[in-house]
């Protein structure tokens, strides 16, 4: 039976990339050996880090503007603590918007002060703050684009003279934005990028050698990029399958493309939400994200019912994150129209069973 | 044309692995879904990190003997530092064998005093030192099993009250040792246990929380423990390929076998070795690894006709790294006896050849 897969990280990849992902364990580019057992000094292996460290650059639109694409170890966790690590000298402006902006917070709090600008937590995050300042004399100011738990997305960015450093773990290559107005960009890879187990770093160079700490080998910005990502031994699957995904988003158009379909997809789902009356969204409509929707039964009573029409129907990952229960359908760049349609029309099945 | 692989790391794995991760990545389990798309709470990957774990256990004799095992990102190099962090507390001894032992001394100096006990730097790391002594007030004593680039074991550990915490990454799984003695191993995947993007520390839990600084979560290896390896997403794949090696490796007769037969793929090489008058061993006989063979040709006049003689026999990843040229021929438990043959036969080849 064919799967649709709303999981929220890891996630759908494109059909294409597992292929040629699958081929590549038995023999890499002609070479009789496995992808797993080449060297990262090998120049087939040196060419696909370079491919993804230029595809991520040139997707963002950001080459030749004085960035440099990284592609590190640790996921979104490891950087909420090089961030700091590398950037905050006396202190930082954090939005909280969740989970990830509270854990990021936390590790930030080991290095200098940590400014909350603003906080949706009254609120168990279900909207993005909005009317905050950020202090003048920060050293960076810190968000979360789009909030994977709570179905919550940024839809402006604050215009300020601070440093941006932004967690864009869950909506990177999903839509375009002005990512010059972003110094430093992070994303971990398992959700529009790849599979787990790399985490890319796109950060303006004259950021870095500002702060006074000795900072660890593994945590300099500055070690990795004079290694080109390659001061230890890389990710090297994930960095591969990341390029695969890379250059199938290129092939399909780029941003621009992905942005539209996601619309396409979240128009869909979100009216279906609004229109049948068992289910309510989560998140305050202005802030909606189009890769998280999260919603939830009016009426708890059918939840085995629905449960039992969407795991039949093949439908995988629907079940919401424990901090807000109900449903939270993942739809990221790879998932098809077709899959959004399926859960659709079981909203509308069940609406019918229930009348 | 079938391919000999020598290379040091990244490196050769049983063909049977290969096959069953090329078919994970398609579908994973008869799920329907490719390994690389599947949360890592499922109850499917929940598992594979389970039996990871208790496999690491297991092999190296150490359940039920207050170990824990972790499955990690960031390779040996971050636990060059997360070492430090959690267990350097005012001084700790390490020895310092090489290139890796180098690089664990430089950011362990971030944390504390460092008591170099010996270096075998002056005969460019070619042999282990052996007399030395530990401070008793050291609070661990660090040392590299096995150096891959210059071809040396360490065949008898110090006999100290001091914890001792060990880098395994290239011999792991290779050789019976008593692991008791052992408080503290870590190892990268990338030769023995798996592909490159996980790393498996496997550490006495009473040997932790005795240090005063605040250490960031990423960091914290009691953090992890907690967690059971989850507190962020794991490296899921670079996982589960190391589940299905050490599965490999416990259905061919566990550590004993594989050290029987690496024993017997060393003394065919190293014999070769002494014997060819073209050749040169680089180690110190008594150091010598059975994972890591170094050897030179007494004139590299020859250099050329032997690179093509190995490279025309579809050898891969036999020449030296650049700190000390010649050759290496890195053999893992992976590597078949009639691989090693290969090598052994175009030695002799160009002794004919020559004379």
């Amino acid at each position: 039976m064919k799967k649709h897969n709303f999981s929220a990280g890891p996630c759908i990849l494109p059909q294409e990339v597992f292929q040629e992902a699958s081929q590549s364990i038995l023999d890499f580019n002609n070479s009789g050996l496995s992808i797993l057992e080449i060297s990262h000094r090998s120049a087939d292996f040196v060419s696909v880090m370079e491919e993804a460290q230029n595809l991520a650059l040139e997707l963002l639109g950001l080459q030749d503007k004085g960035y440099k694409a990284l592609f590190l170890q640790g996921g979104a966790s490891m950087q909420f603590l090089m961030t700091a690590y590398n950037l905050l000298d006396s202190k930082a402006a954090y939005l909280n918007t969740g989970t990830w902006s509270s854990k990021a917070i936390k590790e930030a709090k080991l290095f200098g002060e940590v400014i909350e600008v603003a906080s949706s937590k009254d609120k168990n995050f279900n909207y993005i703050p909005k009317d905050y300042s950020i202090p003048e004399d920060a050293d960076y100011f810190h968000c979360t684009s789009n909030n994977t738990i709570f179905g919550t997305q940024i839809k402006e960015f604050p215009n300020t003279d601070v440093p941006i450093v932004c967690d864009m773990s869950s909506d990177i290559f999903s839509r375009q934005l002005n990512f010059e107005d972003f110094d430093l960009i992070y994303a971990g890879a398992q959700k529009n990028m790849g599979p787990a187990g790399t985490v890319l770093v796109v950060v303006k160079e004259n950021l870095l050698g500002n702060v006074d700490r000795q900072i660890p080998s593994m945590m300099d910005y500055q070690v990795h990029i004079s290694k080109d990502s390659m001061f230890n031994t890389p990710p090297v699957y994930a960095v591969y399958v990341s390029m695969l995904t890379m250059r199938w988003i290129k092939k399909n158009g780029g941003i621009d493309a992905m942005e539209k379909r996601n619309a396409e997809k979240a128009a869909l789902l979100y009216e279906e939400i609004d229109r049948n009356p068992l289910f309510e969204g989560f998140a305050a409509k202005e802030d909606r994200s189009p890769m998280n929707l999260t919603f939830n039964l009016k009426d708890e009573a059918h939840k085995d019912q629905f449960d039992t029409l969407w795991k039949d129907a093949g439908v995988n990952g629907l079940s919401g994150h424990r901090s807000v229960g109900g449903y939270r359908a993942s739809m990221y760049n790879a998932l098809s129209i077709e899959s959004v349609q399926v859960v659709v029309d079981l909203m509308q099945k069940l609406e019918k069973e229930i009348n």
